[in-house]
């Protein structure tokens, strides 16, 4: 019986659920050093909490987050609260010696990300953040290829997260309040991307070129109250261009009024030598281009990323080959090689960690201050 | 806190995975009017039993099969094992007394699938067949469609169900041996199919026209003594022509030769009105076409069907719209239809139970029939 | 100059258009060795025939068809008719010691086939076929990719033509009455995919094992009265099973009535080492799957047929890479093969004569045979 | 038999084996208020010039462009030759009171193009361009889709045109040297995506908000020489994102470098109320998505825009439906309505003539500008 790993939970809302169902089945298709623990699950309000701690079989529930970082026994504090408390939950759990894993993106500004990226460099826990698309097998085998040289140097890079749930008739939810909320698509959407886009390429991005923000629907009904509306103050849309080390150029957009598509993440990666292309609606394929083979059958092949025997990452703990996964199993995938992390073992493709997800934030701020002040911004400013 | 429904799970290797699955998750994403409770598994080799057992977290384990079928403290009796013990397995529990819940298809045999049909009529518990693909949420969507009248009168269905693995190198396994498999592809996919074209349409097949049933690799490497070889005794392909009773005509093709496609299950319906197109490699989306509608901007629709507030089946159980299901919630949703109907609760969709698999089984049967014979088979003679 | 080749054609409807298109364009985008002179159009009606005539630069028009088939100043005749003349245009343009490149099928009946295959074999004239599809260039890669041994021993063939105007309202055209038409979609399609699966294979069907004819639509309003209707005398589909020589399974079908598909044509053949998969509604791309390369990056490979620098059949004949084609295109290339082959010179891929075409139409016989006699029909009965 | 139009065409590599494809044709499929009349072809050089007019029909040849372009039998001036001589020889033939049909981009420099859209203003002749994407049918059906307002108000548009020939082992052609190309991969394919951004919004961009130019490929192997290398002096990609007068934001990518992809001409637009999606490797279909409709089937329909009943534009003329066209159907299209717009009839789309090209070229300038001064370029800066 391999030793356990305590975890508490804080936010029982989408993430919430998203975190608990992968705690509940990682130990089910993972062979782990550790057994993780549903230990204790915190939020704020105590009327649904209890249910959902009872549903998921969480050991107990609480109110009050700080009792449940810090409790003795705890060795893992998972947190899965809006963007603008990752800040003080972190801090309060990596001082009491936890790991902590912290949903994406790292924190709601970049001040509060630089705090949790300095907190974690001397703490004892280590810590990670649940960039789980990372973690979708074909995204996984996209950076497998990458590492192994199967793109040669790369070219281009062109990344969209595009939903459409922003129309002018949806109400003026917290999502849409600066103060709650940071950003709007960009913080939620654009986060994914450059951390998928990092990740894939294995380089940092050292210059926003240009960048779009716009804030579409100005004025929104007011939820309690639909005859009256009020400011939406974030954006709907932020588009920026961008540089990388490696000689790369790249364009990001991230939007939540691109009609006619719900959650669309596409990715494409432009190498000398090959190229690949994602796209988050047929997950469970990598469209894979080779340059360098017979140039009469070259073409962009559709690789199904679901084979263990073929040695797809993550294949061997699921179904037979062909047998799809599903948006939740990137989560479940992460659960696993955080346990092995914590325990010195390999992940099978690099988690991310705080100082990871701060490259990221520096991205996304570079991109609203380039979006702000009209002009490129090097990465090498903002820090 | 709902009354409990405790159940006995027959099987270990996939299928008792998936199922096992299927009760840990149910609960979760399901309000059920009943608790299921994992109360024991059985299965012959004690070695990996207890493993499983302790690692999906049933109550207790034993190799004796009828003792757990018939156990006091079993509600329901989830029957995962090879075809040719379904009868005695799913006779003992109903005798008990016991709800039954028997992977697909319904028997190895046709008296088998006719015994456990006649046995069900009179029995109190009820009886189910984990026909899962009726349960992937495009499929059940594509029947409501249908049983609104969007497609009108059926004029076409084509069904495949293709897979690759049986190539030449492919080692004599059981499943190539009749004796304990039955029958090779046939049992195994066009079931399947079988089931989800009746399920699509809500209509029956009356004669099967023609058919093919072909061993392609008719020598195969000993598993033990790969040097040696022995004589695969199953079909590798089957493929027949139908007719319904409301006037369609079908195809069946299934095949574990079709390189290229490990698990391509493929059904196109065309009426009058419209048509649907589902492919199980893509199996969030339905292709809808409607012949009703404006003729300038008609065309295959690509319905994502994720989505909540559209009202798509078990949508609002999951992941916020366009975040896709996996192969394994067709089995979740069957688990939680099951739990309701057992509750007299209406399931989403209609669930197959022993008499509606036992018409399935018997167009498996015609198909076997007509490629022996070589000639149309009606079914009314097949019973 | 090359010396010239002197064209009757005789039809002014879609396929006179078609060829004299072909013929007008061959010349501008192949090097030939002879150079076609559009001589002579013949047809029916003499009023649309001067227009059609003049339109696209015949050099006479005549409402004689014998007179321009047997003109001293003819070498070639091209038979653009329906079905059931082709036989007396064929044999008297090969009686005056023309060539004859004749629209598919063959003929309307199977006698006329035989009597045109009879009267080709010691004619002084070369015959040809217009089956267009051998010469989309991804068929014709196909069919390379097939003969070099890419695909191995061959497993199944699948072949769908699918169309979709013969719904209730169509009326009762021509097309639909027996005696004028021989078939409904069985001669139109079916024999297009049979060819195409003959010629992609390589190999010849032996048997049909099963086949289903089904006029859906009896009862078709008339054209000139539309409030009464009358009989339809011919399929609205035919689907059949069929063995080939070289042991591949396979299915066929044609329909009018398969809402949704306008007019899809769909290739599939698996083979032990690899597949292929066309479809005419992306008549630019081939896919193709490759069973003997890295598993890990296997997948079915999107190819865009159009690179002359890879060897694409036609490809250097046309545009850059990537400057797709369309469905005209198969008759220029066939019209450049049919010049070629009079000068004994080799055409790209091989064009279906008299002899091959009888072939087909054996086959489509056999089809027929087998629907009425509900029996299996060994094509060596069929002569 | 209508009034004859003259034409003269300078140039004869690609595009003037294109236009003269399209001059051959467009009498045979479309009835023509004046009969084109291929008078004369003029070139540099006269080796290949006498074979490419004999094999097309031109009347005569010249390899003096101003004699044609001036001659007194010659009514319409073509100009298919490179960007930097577009200037002379359109000046010349408005001077001389011709109509000018222009390739695009309208010149190699913004001066030039200031200069021809001046002189066109006070000009007897008609001046057109040949932005050929805005009459491929799919092209043409989204912008017309737009006019009726079936997306309402828009909010993105993301334009790419990718292609991959220029790798590092491509030589350097005078594509890559500024004295003759202007720019790389900006004029010769940014050209097209922004002519069908505007075309199909019928909206301006009124700002540059940021852009990429670059050259990844610095140094190539000469022509002659191969072994020693030269400067490439053009961009092999540029990237920028751009506000239209609407609001909708705007992201443009066009490059020689994206692997994998040959042709790949993309444009995605957004509105309020729908949205549309092309991809020219599909060239047949546009995907349409309507908001407006039922929700439960809602999603990208792919339509095949070949449809006469339907009243899809251009379909009338060509082939039954779902028989598609290939890239040179948009050339045709264009000299049919070029011919109509000569006339006084009315174009089935609007054609792009000198001042609308001139439009197009600022928004090439202003992306250029950006690019060099690393900061956003109102539009009403650049005249």
């Amino acid at each position: 019986m391999p030793k356990p790993l305590r975890i508490a939970l804080i936010g029982s809302k989408f993430m919430g659920r998203a975190h608990s169902n992968a705690w509940l089945k990682v130990g089910k298709f993972f062979d782990l050093p550790r057994q993780p623990i549903m230990q204790v699950a915190a939020a704020r309000e105590a009327a649904d909490l209890e249910a959902f701690a009872s549903r998921w079989g969480w050991g107990r529930w609480t109110t009050d987050w700080r009792a449940a970082a810090t409790a003795d026994d705890v060795d893992l504090v998972d947190v899965g609260t809006p963007n603008h408390i990752h800040r003080d939950q972190a801090l309060a759990a990596l001082e009491a010696g936890k790991h902590v894993a912290c949903e994406k993106p790292l924190a709601g500004t970049l001040d509060h990300a630089r705090e949790m990226m300095q907190a974690a460099r001397p703490a004892a826990g280590k810590t990670f953040v649940w960039f789980n698309y990372r973690r979708v097998p074909a995204v996984a085998f996209a950076h497998q290829l990458v590492r192994e040289g199967r793109l040669g140097r790369i070219y281009h890079v062109r990344a969209q997260y595009l939903q459409s749930w922003g129309g002018p008739e949806t109400p003026l939810l917290w999502r849409f309040r600066k103060g709650q909320a940071g950003t709007g698509a960009h913080g939620d959407l654009n986060a994914h991307i450059v951390d998928m886009a990092r990740f894939v390429t294995g380089d940092e991005i050292t210059e926003v070129t240009g960048a779009i923000a716009e804030t579409f629907v100005k004025e929104r009904p007011l939820p309690d109250d639909p005859k009256r509306t009020g400011r939406s103050t974030v954006d709907d849309a932020v588009l920026f261009l961008a540089r990388f080390k490696g000689g790369a150029v790249a364009s990001f957009e991230a939007t939540r009024l691109a009609t006619g598509y719900r959650n669309r993440n596409r990715l494409e990666v432009h190498g000398e030598r090959g190229a690949i292309s994602f796209d988050f609606s047929r997950m469970n394929e990598l469209a894979v281009y080779d340059a360098t083979g017979e140039g009469r059958t070259a073409g962009w092949t559709t690789v199904d990323v679901t084979r263990e025997a073929d040695g797809h990452p993550y294949a061997g703990h699921w179904w037979p080959e062909s047998h799809g996964l599903g948006y939740e199993h990137g989560f479940v995938n992460q659960a696993a090689d955080t346990v092995r992390a914590i325990s010195r073992r390999r992940p099978v493709v690099p988690l991310p960690d705080f100082a990871d997800a701060y490259e990221t934030q520096r991205v996304l701020e570079a991109a609203l201050i380039s979006a702000k002040e009209r002009a490129p911004v090097k990465l090498s400013r903002v820090r």
